[in-house]
């Protein structure tokens, strides 16, 4: 397959993931077009040098590329795929950053079978979002999830390890419905558990408006994701409610139990679970 | 009352707290005296400078105080008070650092008469602990809690926000109750969520071992405050345990809040519901 240093690559959506990948990709593919359906957002990524040129559509952004990357919230990537279907050249390979695969990589079964077709998802956000909050480094040294189809070849796999290196990730490949609940578990479920902390708090603060004053570094990191792009986090839940659902099922359980135990005043079996749980955290490695 | 530069301040407990606090301290008072009933650690303290004394009880570090501090978990602070009571100095005052304030300040109650006491709560922390955690930056823009009782004269509590002052934070007067309120709701509410989100992981981890590979920095900050001191946390809730599960009941309405908007499908509902939310957490300035 074509190299990575003649790979002209299109990326539709300029915002923090695809600005940040335009920009982690300068100098180590043969051009980079942009598209963006924002104004004034392909000019400020062409003013930076992250891209060489600008697409007046999606349709035009795709037609001489060999790599189409999709840098938008879920539902707007199942958009653009009907909408470039019939535009992409043949053997060229279609690579998405969505944050949940099954409803995305269905639709990618649906293109046409000349094209190659690759699921993706780095891990890695920001609570900000758009192309000002975009960072050439923001993939570096984090997990990028690659999702294969079935009528995905090596090739294309191959490249997607390739562009995945260059942006200084490390690979992993998942199955479309092991990824979406894996990523329930471990970042949608934050999210939530991020929204009510915020709410309760807000509640709470009816009664006694100093409490916003006496929140400090430990509600701001554990509140962090609820500020959040909501149309982002709102295709990311709507497009894997069931995963998601399941995921704040067990974390209810899991509340109830720590709140049973309080409760209980069985102070040993407190130190216990809270000590097993500290141990499981600090054990953990990013 | 007496100028802080002449105050003989001694310090009981010296891990994050009372290192931090000592090491602020330094040239800002007369001199610290240090008492840690962990082996070495009154020795750590005394080569770092942080401290020009080195007691070999709390009896001997109180004796010839002006100011007391009281550095540890919340029911170490208890049984120091009985401890030392008997040898505090007439007109000095006892000021703690303890997480929870209702059953310290009933304790600070039944101190001797002719002895000043104050509750303190600085709204600071880390997920470690110990005099290596120390830093005397630790208090610098943030909120100090003081806590007066009805015995305590308007002098303490003048010298009380010299010492907040000088540590570079900022002095919040509250009420026993009122803090225990706020902090269940800002700062162990917190600690519980991201316990929870731990041991719902780990369950998930169960069946899918990948799972600890693609947490990334969301679940790093939401679970962050999991990892926190175990005995430190378990003082706090077990003084504070009404609150506390007060606090968890309004998490656990607003948890549910969303699962029952994402399970219905209503995403204008949903849409409004998070973007609240967002608006809230965006809004908060620490």
């Amino acid at each position: 397959m074509i190299q990575l240093a003649q790979v002209r690559i299109a990326v539709l959506g300029l915002g923090l993931m695809g600005g940040s990948f335009a920009a982690a990709m300068q100098g180590k593919c043969a051009s980079i077009i942009g598209f963006d359906n924002r104004s004034g957002v392909s000019q400020a990524a062409l003013d930076r040098g992250w891209i060489q040129s600008a697409a007046a559509s999606p349709a035009e952004a795709v037609r001489s590329a060999n790599l189409i990357i999709l840098a938008a919230p879920v539902r707007a990537i199942l958009s653009l795929l009907s909408t470039i279907g019939p535009h992409l050249p043949p053997d060229s390979l279609v690579l998405d950053l969505g944050s949940t695969k099954k409803e995305v990589t269905d639709a990618l079964s649906r293109l046409p079978a000349l094209v190659q077709v690759l699921g993706g998802h780095p891990m890695c956000g920001k609570e900000t979002s758009g192309l000002d909050a975009a960072d050439p480094t923001l993939f570096q040294n984090t997990v990028f999830n690659l999702v294969p189809l079935p009528r995905t070849s090596s090739e294309a796999i191959q490249l997607g390890c390739e562009v995945v290196a260059a942006l200084g990730a490390k690979p992993l490949i998942l199955q479309p419905e092991q990824h979406d609940q894996m990523v329930a578990s471990v970042s949608h479920l934050p999210y939530l558990a991020a929204c009510a902390l915020v709410a309760a708090v807000a509640d709470q603060s009816q009664n006694e408006t100093l409490t916003w004053k006496v929140a400090s570094s430990g509600f701001r990191d554990t509140s962090r994701l609820a500020a959040s792009n909501v149309k982002m986090m709102l295709d990311i839940l709507m497009t894997n409610r069931e995963a998601v659902l399941q995921a704040v099922d067990g974390y209810r359980f899991q509340v109830d139990k720590l709140a049973t135990l309080l409760r209980s005043g069985d102070e040993a079996a407190l130190e216990k679970h809270l000590s097993q749980i500290q141990n499981t955290r600090k054990d953990w490695k990013p």
